[in-house]
């Protein structure tokens, strides 16, 4: 007899689960419910449908070549029966039943499994503020709400938008408002940084620097939302006119809030599955929860984080895809296996993008490793190439072991940056160390890639680091010590030629010195002793080598600038001159 | 007493290895010399100079920051002596002396080392084609070829050339001339593909195709060119004039050799030292010689391919910088390894990209070994995403180990191409297997990645191929059998929608049948039982679902177009019909 796989959920994991299941084993009777009526859509795409890169709310929900992948196709292309705009409300396990109701005849079905996949996704956080409920005030979680936005700002209804939380969706919505529709948009973040828990403050801080510089972008961290206010009376009475932040009102038309999601485990609860971090649904390596009948996948589970072994919530339509493969495999008796997660993430802003996977420098001091994760500032191709871009990348690594831990990686070709990115993930899992990274044969050819990659620089830079041969600061050590140097204690010594100098020897004299590089050998009296001092190159490679040189010299009060000039600027450092 | 270091060879390897010496221990006394007054350039960008790309030559002689790397440069900034235009002639080993001969003044010099790096690159290969020695021919090797080319064009006296050779630098040069300076470029290749070795033959005719379309580029595979021919007389007596190909005459004004390069290993052989595979010296994993004060490094030497365990001979300023590092470790004392090379490639050609890394189809099965290498189209990122562009991917993994030998990818957006098979290049020397390329956790954002990437999609098909469930056919077996579908043994079947397969019915039927895929499994009784059944559609998946169908319901007498119509067309089909 032929199998009875009941889906619950039908935006990403589900569908990917169904049709591997029909193709494993067309005998299969495959129905997938979902409480909504659109259903398989690429969720992560409505910041690009309210920006218009997406003309049609159907790009989301069509296959690559323009089939719409609705109730009708999944039943005439794929043999599964879907069920829209119904909502499961219990699952049986005793009986091996779902119960669910259709939404619009108000029906009630019981459907039973042999196999149950639960993919029920997640929801939107709704923060506890005050007029969170008034009109106009959306969160970002599906169609329906991405149309409702789009709708206003088409129609011209929305002059200024107070965007709350500035993740990756928060972000994202704030170029999609303020780029292509020219709208005001209050970016309003709690935390002190963009991305939080993504990406390193320094890395966060060059991507708000970028934010910051965008028109009509207004950024504002360690925002305090107090309320969200409404028209009293009047026409409007009921919508949102503003939102109060640390005191101050801003105006707005729209509100969207972007502050998170959480897993949708209401139903696996109730049926008494495992729930876990986050109260996500607990899985093992094969997905089945804590009931092996009964699979999970996507939003509403949490999956090992490869690098602690710890589980993790990471709501991705990339890992619904792969976990519901894996699903759908184990379903019709394979043996599958989804080890879990290294957290790779990308988002590009106002042509700049940033990719991270792995962890990043905080969240493995935050575990107590011993890591050493210098940024690196190179090309991203030949640096002699027309198309080359600066790139800049934090690798991180831990120091006893050498093993690679994660990489972050900054900048304006967003597919070379997320090509570093993506090469280091796959190392990951494999328990790679310094040297696979050093040695990593990545493509050379001018307009594609650098002989030595920027990957390859920061393994050897964590190796000279670990070596103890190189002494760094952060762009940020570097503002400090720049704003407080007429305190006296630090000098900086500008190895580079005189025309990079000369702006800051005009600008920073006497605190700032100039002793370019090849001269340093026949100027070593030169250098202070007394002091503190910082050595500056343009990306961190020349100040690198004049550090070894005055080691060797028994000069040893020297730090250098990691990443360089190139590194302060994009950090947003305010006091350096302009040089073009 | 510090040690004595003699480099010989001052281009990628040799300074690579005095820099990396000198950080280390800055107390080495260290000698680079080079027969060439040009030192320390990247050769590679040789058809970036010549097309204007690069403005003048010193970018190739630069660093990131514009410092000419010349002899001053070494000097003062790294401590390094370099002595140019002085020829090493012989390595006297008992005595631990190199010697040379300066090439200005004749002076003869006798230098003492403690360790010796030789670093003397490759020389091109001249064909022994009469009237390679005419005045306007010329190989692409170094930088004094690079400045008569490029005098010659920017002079307007090139109306026509032929490059001899169709791998990277025959196709860069090609691309240098035809494009940017509007030159008639005759690409002549013996061979029956471009770039032989690097690519398989369906993704080089894929190329090929591409080279075809682009105004200006006349190539010729399988060409036997049997002379070079000159002027016999007047101004122009001894300059080239044409080149006869196949019997024909090309009349040209500029001949390219670029028929690949040759170890430059005769002075380490006349030192005893072991030489290996194509007369390269000899290393182990140190990169010592078989003598142990000896270091070799660059285009002289062959490294272990990881993959074979064989030597292998690939000269590659990136493989030259990063055995330079190592070198220079190892000469003061570290214990760095090279563990060999995977054999990374790229290439941007007019818009295209491709890239490779590993083992290809060809080399696997020249080997004996049982692959499965399917050809997967995908888009690069989302498919909705307006950026997108699609992707061609063979990933070649091995039958019974499911172990992953290599990729090649080619597409617009060369860093997403680069970026997938620098993924992979990584995954190769740690032995990955399929699993770890279905769960590669590559970061998701729709204008930069796809929820399943094209790489997730490759090894899960590869899987589908190993477990029987897919019967594919290439781009070109598909041409074959369009070709003679007169016969009648073969049927198609159009899975797609009837706006895409009206066309093909029109030009194709009877032959052609349509059965969209949403409607299969209701008409399976048209499918023909008596025929060979080619399904087709739009990238391969749809089709492999069809076959999935059919199987289930006993039609076993299919196989599916590998990447679909959109590999055909890519492929060059000419049958097909336009759709747009």
């Amino acid at each position: 007899m032929s199998q009875r796989v009941v889906i619950i959920g039908a935006v990403a994991a589900g569908p990917k689960a169904g049709c591997r299941i029909k193709r494993l084993d067309p005998s299969a009777q495959v129905t997938m419910l979902d409480r909504d009526a659109f259903i398989s859509y690429g969720g992560c795409g409505i910041p690009f449908y309210v920006s218009g890169d997406v003309a049609d709310l159907k790009g989301l929900m069509s296959t690559s070549f323009h089939m719409v992948r609705d109730a009708a196709f999944f039943k005439g292309a794929k043999g599964i029966e879907v069920l829209a705009r119904t909502e499961a409300y219990e699952i049986d396990r005793a009986a091996k039943m779902v119960r669910a109701r259709n939404l619009e005849s108000g029906e009630d079905l019981a459907l039973p499994y042999d196999k149950l996949v639960i993919a029920t996704g997640s929801s939107p956080v709704i923060p506890p503020i005050p007029g969170a409920d008034l009109a106009g005030v959306y969160p970002v979680a599906n169609l329906h709400h991405a149309r409702a936005i789009k709708d206003l700002v088409a129609q011209g209804q929305v002059g200024s938008a107070a965007i709350i939380g500035a993740g990756a969706t928060g972000l994202e919505m704030a170029e999609a408002l303020a780029d292509l529709w020219g709208v005001e948009a209050h970016l309003l973040e709690m935390a002190p940084q963009v991305l939080p828990g993504a990406l390193d403050p320094d890395m966060a801080a060059m991507l708000a620097t970028h934010l910051r510089r965008q028109e009509g972008v207004n950024l504002r961290l360690g925002a305090r939302v107090q309320a969200i206010l409404g028209h009293e009376s009047g026409d409007e009475a009921g919508k949102v006119r503003a939102v109060r932040v640390d005191g101050e009102e801003i105006a707005v038309d729209l509100v969207i809030l972007a502050t998170g999601v959480r897993p949708n485990s209401e139903l696996a609860m109730k049926a008494g599955l495992a729930l876990t971090v986050k109260g996500a649904i607990a899985v093992d390596e094969t997905l089945r929860t804590s009931d092996p009948d009964i699979f999970a996948g996507g939003d509403c589970v949490a999956v090992r984080n490869i690098l602690t072994g710890q589980p993790v919530y990471i709501p991705s339509g990339s890992l619904a895809n792969r976990e519901g493969r894996v699903i759908g495999t184990n379903v019709c008796g394979g043996d599958a296996r989804f080890a879990g997660a290294v957290g790779s993430f990308c988002i590009k802003l106002f042509g700049l993008s940033a990719a991270r996977t792995g962890l990043n420098a905080e969240e493995a001091l935050v575990r107590g490793m011993d890591v050493v994760a210098p940024l690196v500032v190179q090309a991203d191709r030949a640096h002699f190439h027309p198309d080359q871009k600066l790139m800049y990348v934090k690798l991180v690594a831990e120091r006893a072991s050498r093993k690679i831990l994660g990489l972050a990686a900054l900048g304006e070709n967003g597919d070379a940056v997320v090509g570093r990115v993506n090469a280091v993930a796959g190392l990951l899992p494999l328990g790679a160390d310094l040297e696979a990274v050093s040695n990593l044969e990545l493509c050379y050819s001018p307009p594609l890639g650098a002989a030595v990659d920027v990957l390859n620089a920061a393994a050897n830079t964590c190796e000279n680091l670990i070596a103890g041969k190189l002494r760094p600061i952060s762009p940020q050590e570097f503002s400090r010590r720049l704003a407080a140097r007429e305190q006296g204690d630090t000098v900086f010594v500008d190895v580079r030629a005189i025309d990079n100098a000369a702006p800051y020897l005009a600008a920073l004299a006497p605190q700032w010195l100039h002793l370019p590089g090849e001269t340093l050998s026949q100027r070593i009296g030169e250098v202070p002793r007394d002091k503190q001092v910082v050595l500056v190159c343009n990306s961190g490679v020349r100040s690198y080598e004049a550090q070894c040189l005055l080691d060797a010299a028994g000069i040893t009060n020297t730090v250098n600038l990691s990443g360089g000039v190139a590194a302060a600027k994009k950090w947003g450092e305010p006091i350096i001159p302009p040089e073009d």
